[in-house]
């Protein structure tokens, strides 16, 4: 089974990052083939400046595998290493019905939000199926937010297949619907946009001084403390063990813990967990051409994967 | 001076497409490098048959060769065998605005003419522009209604060199204002859509039943015969030497002539005027791997070109 996923490099990733896609993305390398890249063609309709775009690109490819992606049994890969994803993507477009992608979410969105309103976040749902069509991807893990986008990808392999014969796989999505929940250091949904991140790897001293900061109540030390929505007990589930996740709500609910011994509790869960992640890392700084050699072998194995299909799709279409 | 033009493969060509396009085209090759392309990725927006696609693409190249296009001075290529130009496409659709696009003409007038309203339809200016931008392209010869087209083009490579510096030449657009009308057989404009077309190819037979079909008015022989809007006098003006279609004109002016005699005129004026060409398309059909070299080494150049336009575009905006 071949699983497909993709990751912006848009800066630096966080614990969001980390728990709603890296961990799983790590953890599905065990279920199957899976080809995981580097998404700089679509970070493209965002970043404008190449400096930050090719140090991003470096970063997550860094950090992701710090994080457990294993280049011997996965495929790693930046997608610019492989253009013709663009030259599939145009072919979809040939056969994607405007109404298709104005009826996507997505676009809506981003430009309410203030985004640029340019073409290519507009096309961003074709790039991202011939991003999934280019591998016969079976499996695609996403997110809730990207569930229409993968139902587009299937609706143009449909498209095609109907008008050029069986060309395509279709892809199946896996809804992360159980997905963690990481609250942001305000509460809300940790995200890059709201300012409230904490990074995978922040320094010792960044993480203490965001976790000492995380606003809390004036509940005095000696009294029972709110667990719902409670910012430091969300992200020490993710961390903490069950067992230890259940003291710290136990220290919560009985009172007699300052909420300042409860985020140093948290800071030290948070530091531990990504204690194994930090030494992997240090290895690869000390290495600087690994992520080279990875990157550049996942590419030759990414182009391998990708140039059987395009040949298929050429022959097809009449190219 | 590097001029580009492009030319879709979608059927037969005719006297409209010769006297528009081809022979401007082949004129244009003495006065610089002259980048030609059989634009076979943009005809997947209307062709939907991979046969039909192939076919029409080498029937394309013969003819054009026959009419004049010298392989060993001008670049002569297929669009798909140079696919970096897809991958510029994408990268252009970063920066241009969805308003640009939605502001074309082109594509509101096909799908008011029926054509499916496809992305890759509303999309055809972009992957227009990085037809031009990368071949670093000088002149590009259009008709009236490529004029828009061209500007999209330019206003997108200032959005480009305004977000990364100078990364493209500004194409300058050659407007062919003065092209020739070419009257199709019932006397509107010559077009495909309007079946009123004369192949350069037609057998001789075929031209001449076309021809003696060409609706006449009940003039007797022996009276003056009207010369505004005469179909046999617009073609046979581009056919002709003057003298020729003076003389024509005049026995229109003086009467004397039957509508029969005239057309049987004109398809010896026609049929001799495409005497070399299909001379130079039998020496060519003698030869069956001539077009595949041709454009092979097409390819080649072709890509020479492109390389170094999109190593340059690549490091501006940080791939």
């Amino acid at each position: 089974m071949r699983i497909l996923s993709g990751i912006q490099p848009t800066g630096t990733l966080h614990l969001g990052n980390y728990f709603g896609m890296m961990r799983p993305a790590v953890e599905l390398q065990e279920r199957g083939d899976a080809f995981y890249f580097i998404a700089d063609l679509h970070a493209l309709t965002t970043v404008r400046d190449p400096a930050a775009l090719r140090a991003n690109s470096r970063e997550l490819a860094i950090d992701f595998l710090a994080c457990g992606i294993d280049p011997s049994r996965s495929v790693f890969f930046r997608q610019s290493d492989v253009p013709s994803v663009t030259e599939l993507a145009w072919i979809l477009s040939t056969v994607t019905p405007m109404g298709l992608l104005e009826r996507c979410h997505g676009f809506k969105d981003k430009t309410a939000r203030g985004m640029a309103a340019s073409h290519g976040l507009f096309a961003y749902p074709v790039l991202m199926a011939a991003d999934i069509l280019i591998y016969d991807s079976d499996l695609v893990p996403v997110g809730r937010d990207q569930k229409q986008h993968l139902e587009v990808t299937r609706d143009i392999a449909v498209k095609i297949n109907e008008t050029y014969g069986e060309v395509f796989k279709l892809p199946k999505p896996d809804i992360r619907d159980d997905t963690a929940i990481v609250p942001g250091l305000d509460g809300a949904k940790m995200s890059k946009s709201y300012h409230n991140t904490i990074a995978i790897f922040e320094s010792e001293a960044a993480l203490k001084k965001k976790i000492m900061g995380i606003k809390t109540d004036s509940t005095p030390v000696e009294a029972p403390k709110p667990v719902e929505d409670s910012v430091i007990l969300g992200l020490y589930r993710l961390v903490a063990s069950e067992a230890d996740f259940r003291a710290m709500e136990g220290d919560h609910l009985a009172g007699g813990v300052g909420y300042g011994d409860l985020k140093k509790r948290l800071f030290s869960g948070i530091w531990e967990y990504f204690a194994p992640q930090r030494a992997r890392r240090e290895e690869i700084f000390s290495d600087p051409e690994f992520v080279d050699r990875v990157l550049a072998e996942g590419a030759v194995r990414a182009r391998a994967a990708a140039d059987p299909v395009m040949s298929r799709v050429r022959a097809a279409v009449g190219l």
